[in-house]
């Protein structure tokens, strides 16, 4: 299969995924059913589905399990949204309010609990233990990133393998699981899953470290939350530990970050002072390394339509501006 | 097997319970396992894991599968715990502060998020897929069962089948699984099955009962919670609704609930204006019905032992005080 067939059927599988999504959140409880609706109908570029799709569709295809295995990958992906964005107090997301915001913390928390239960259920009976465990294990590694992020604020010492360590867990490892899920459905050797996990590790971290780019450069427009967000709750990412052993103002920054709440002046100088360094291009150039790593790992021997798809990905990633 | 043989058995299995349970929740992250640590060492019933047991070893004895299974279970009501505590902003529970009140909100939920995945996580590859569907459909229902409680909190109007319904989902669904899958760990007929899983719905509805019976009657030693926690928080309960509707002083109960953040002196004089009436002993009448149900599903084929075992734990449920 070459590489436009192969984006043709995912775009109809992602087409597919939008009623699946619908479909299984299906509840008799008529606020579960509300909140999981705005969850599904609020989008998202839907990058791990595609991932685990893409390479779920390189080889033997397992209809009855790509879909619902899919879904899972979102439904989890979902249900660490919502539960972070209680954490967090946020009250937009992708320039619309989060359901802590349009209902309460108590439903949010049990409707994020509602989706990982289901994301569970609907792939108990399709896939094997194996795939099941890699699902079970990854939801571990991210609720430990999500802590480790948590003591990590507000700590303007932090080192950057720190930080890597953490968006490891907290984004890259679940990446990584959505391609190993999609060599493993589509009976891809052990070697070719293992380069697929390792692509999606190296895609996930180059994901996660644009993320945190634009969250210095991006306007809020772009990206669908206030801009500066990672400071004004002291979570420090790679531009800012960058400019916090760099930056001229370094001890400035540093009293920013010790503060813990910033006010709005504070924060567009810390802003500011990130800026007037070469953080973001040194970021840039981790997310162009781990890009570089991503196209490097993918052997030969995988089915090459899968490896345009794939590298096509790495383009993106390496582009994108929201 | 003999109802005694078993016991010592069950005993011993639960000793092994509180090691597996410190095993498998192991994280390098210090911060997660010292919450898990502090939640496990808390202790608890171990109700559900106990009749999971019980159930378990009446005839074929899968041991590469109970320990974990039975880990998952108490895991998974650990996290429900654990997040029901922030939801209500719990400060103690078996007399003991609660993971929110003792580290904070964020970590709580996810630590609770944490010990859902390990759950699933550690049944992923001892237990075949239909044990697993089990376990996720009951983890949506009692998502929903608590969400249902959230809508139903402050409204005197809401009926006793409301009520059941809610406690259904919320507590008896989850009990009734765990002898369920039991009964699937150890090979049972299918008719078997169905009626343990009956009996833990009986056994559920009235140990939920007589929890909210406890919460209008027991002194906060007992319960190591404060008394008539439920009416502060506008949850209203069987004994509630009983008087909401037979009491003398019916409107003067209604506003109390109504009225949403009542004073420390309200609260007592609800839990008075409940006592006054027969709301105590008609919610026991019902504990003792469902009781009563309990012990009538149980079949004659239902191995000898196992049967023994599990009217002692009906008896168990219907004398308990805190």
């Amino acid at each position: 299969m070459n590489k436009n067939t192969m984006f043709n059927i995912i775009e109809s599988d992602l087409t597919r995924l939008e009623a699946e999504l619908l479909s299984v959140i299906h509840s008799p409880v008529e606020l579960i059913k509300n909140i999981s609706d705005h969850l599904v109908q609020a989008g998202g570029k839907r990058l791990r589905p595609a991932l685990y799709l893409v390479c779920a569709r390189s080889k033997s295809v397992n209809e009855a399990q790509i879909m619902p295995m899919a879904a899972a990958i979102e439904l989890i992906h979902m249900a660490t949204l919502v539960h972070d964005d209680v954490i967090d107090n946020a009250s937009t997301r992708r320039g619309k309010p989060t359901a802590n915001a349009r209902w309460d913390n108590h439903a949010s928390v049990l409707t994020g609990d509602f989706l990982l239960a289901k994301a569970f259920s609907i792939v108990a009976t399709n896939v094997n233990n194996n795939m099941l465990k890699v699902l079970t294990d990854v939801m571990c590694s991210m609720c430990e990133g999500e802590i480790l992020q948590d003591q990590d604020t507000f700590d303007p010492d932090q080192s950057e393998d720190q930080y890597l360590i953490r968006i490891a867990k907290k984004t890259a490892d679940f990446i990584a699981a959505s391609c190993e899920l999609g060599g493993m459905s589509a009976d891809l050797s052990q070697a070719e899953v293992e380069a697929l996990k390792k692509f999606g590790y190296s895609i996930g971290m180059a994901f996660q470290i644009t993320d945190d780019i634009l969250d210095i450069t991006a306007s809020s427009e772009q990206i669908g939350k206030p801009a500066g967000n990672d400071l004004r709750q002291g979570i420090v990412t790679l531009p800012v530990i960058y400019a916090l052993k760099n930056s001229e103002r370094k001890s400035e920054l540093r009293e920013i970050i010790l503060n813990r709440v910033p006010t709005e002046a504070a924060v567009k100088v810390g802003l500011k002072i990130v800026h007037d360094t070469a953080a973001v291009e040194y970021s840039y150039q981790r997310v162009a390394d781990y890009l570089c790593e991503a196209r490097s790992v993918l052997p030969q021997s995988i089915p090459s339509g899968l490896r345009e798809c794939l590298l096509e990905v790495a383009d993106f990633v390496g582009l994108r501006k929201y």
